[in-house]
């Protein structure tokens, strides 16, 4: 499989739905498998909150894979062999895209809390040029989960001609007083962990300490993406064996677990660019423009394939549900797959239990017009 | 109804779980009602997390109730013409009863860190000397909800010959990791503020400005006595007026409250009895000295109320349902009665709707042996 990374640089302005403008701006992505001749086999994957363009293959020396290595490569559900893969950063994220950390010409300093903030159409608008550049005027497929979904769904709203297969997982129409609720405790914590400074900290010391604030918040975030019955199979009541019971700082298994992610993830991703990525979650409702769900979705013109997972405490499965009903009620029952999926694994399973869904995203990239 | 407020101060050593010894110790309490003649209408009512004593009525010039007010009084379910209602307050608590903030007496200093983990087994031994000071041998019932039904559950197990009647609300019969976790968010913020001072801080000062550390904590547990389905009820999507969309720090309603709320508490519960109280939730499994849960309730005499609530996130009502099975298999179907009430308020539905289980409560009260 052919694996490209690269940082596009657009000296071009970003009209914001904020009313606000990125004066210029740069997309960092990742490509795989080749672009045919007609530039017809795009299929373009969106990814999630914390994710980044890295969504396939391995670098050199690293250990890890990308994030949905599983679902993306030669003879796998998304086949390089047929498909030329493309997934980019998002605005806003720390991984290479323009972010809170690069430089406002209009100052000659860095945004930090001047950058604007940055929503989900804002995102998509973004990437339809990066396509331009490509010169891929009409993506095979679009795909996304949670965040990704949102993504996905917008471009079938708001660029309607631009593909003719969206593929949504484990996501919503409209972020939910729930959802933003467990994103509550990330800001919070962010905007008053005195190390964060009202946005200027040193990001050297940050990348070395981990702001507090952001490992509660990566701790909320990772109950929100788990499930009752995953977190007790998973952990049960063991104790760290190293700790006390009738100690005050003793430690359950899970206690250590969530010890370790949020402070690996609090060195790991910037403050700054999480709170910004939250606010564009928590923003996200696909019907602002419009006046309802309906009216919303009477603008789809792909097939619509939509995954959801029974567990999904952050966005549940009724939310897809709904959206599927809406779209049988508009007479576009033709166009529209509605799969729930069991699992125990909650949210995160869109990124753990491929073989329970990967058949159906083949299908959907299967279905001929 | 007679409402009397007090503190007992015992000047006896209590042995505790885990070896270490309070060497005395006091309880305040408030009860409701009459101890009648043969002291034998006594109702134990058992407290939650962060609740106190005050159970029910209103002290002078307070606007708030007790926190099961809408319970107990005369007429109402736990009807204070027939019964003698007490209640009180937990070790560790900061509301009266011996806490890490009381003076440790082998170093005339505050306990502080240095104070004993407190377990629910240990609770219940110290509420067992109040009721010998009043004289009572045997309770008419025991009853709570969350954290005051594990102190019920403990009741029935560890003084089984104390009442004939156990009433447990929203709990369970050992804490799970999914609850472990939610719990995580609050030691972690609180153990890592900066004001903290490992247990060193200004009471004072905490009480003027609330740790952040508590304040996420709190969140945490809010989301967690919520559920989804109430939460998008009570605030949909909406916004903060004075509050931009496009602002970074702009605010949902729901942002609002969960801010208003979490403030409010860190000034006034005090984080090390937060920790500790938190740390005997974690610890809560009533097998522990038992080879299983069958064991464990084989040494039940008193008939059983559990009443669970379907939306409950924390202490899910599957876990209660394993607590009726255990008793049907140990041939005690006769002696337990499983209520699973339809809410939409999650945990916090034994602290709401009442008009949904009182007439539960009042059933398993008026159970004749």
């Amino acid at each position: 499989m052919e694996v490209n990374t690269g940082i596009e640089y657009f000296n071009e302005p970003l009209y914001l739905e904020s009313g606000r403008i990125l004066p210029n701006f740069k997309l960092a992505y990742e490509t795989y498998g080749r672009l045919n001749n007609d530039k017809s086999n795009a299929v373009v994957v969106c990814h999630a909150l914390t994710g980044s363009h890295h969504a396939a293959s391995r670098y050199k020396n690293d250990t890890k894979f990308g994030w949905w290595d599983a679902m993306i490569g030669d003879g796998k559900a998304i086949d390089t062999t047929k498909f030329f893969v493309i997934c980019i950063n998002i605005l806003s994220s720390p991984f290479g895209s323009t972010s809170p950390l690069d430089i406002d010409e209009s100052t000659g300093l860095e945004y930090r809390m001047n950058f604007p903030v940055i929503v989900i159409s804002d995102v998509v608008n973004a990437q339809m040029r990066l396509f331009k550049k490509f010169g891929i005027e009409k993506a095979y497929a679009v795909i996304g989960g949670s965040l990704g979904g949102m993504q996905s769904l917008c471009f079938a709203i708001e660029h309607n001609k631009f593909t003719d297969r969206i593929i949504m997982l484990a996501s919503t129409y409209a972020t939910s007083a729930w959802a933003i609720a467990f994103n509550k405790i990330a800001i919070h914590g962010i905007l008053n962990d005195i190390m964060f400074d009202d946005g200027n900290y040193d990001v050297n010391l940050v990348k070395k300490h981990g702001l507090v604030g952001m490992e509660v918040g990566r701790m909320a975030g990772h109950i929100s993406f788990l499930s009752p019955d995953s977190t007790s199979l998973k952990f049960g009541r063991k104790y760290v064996n190293t700790d006390g019971l009738y100690e005050l700082k003793g430690r359950f298994e899970v206690d250590r677990y969530m010890e370790y992610n949020a402070s690996n993830f609090a060195k790991r991703f910037d403050p700054l660019c999480y709170l910004y990525i939250v606010k564009m979650m928590n923003n996200f409702d696909c019907t602002r423009h419009f006046d309802n769900l309906k009216d919303a979705l009477s603008n789809i013109l792909a097939r619509l394939t939509l995954i959801s997972f029974k567990g999904d405490m952050l966005f549940r499965w009724q939310e897809m549900r709904e959206i599927f009903d809406v779209m049988v009620e508009l007479g576009k029952g033709d166009m529209v797959e509605f799969y729930n999926i069991n699992s125990n694994y909650g949210h995160d399973a869109f990124l753990v239990e491929y073989d329970k869904f990967d058949f159906y995203v083949k299908k959907a990239l299967e279905w001929k017009i």
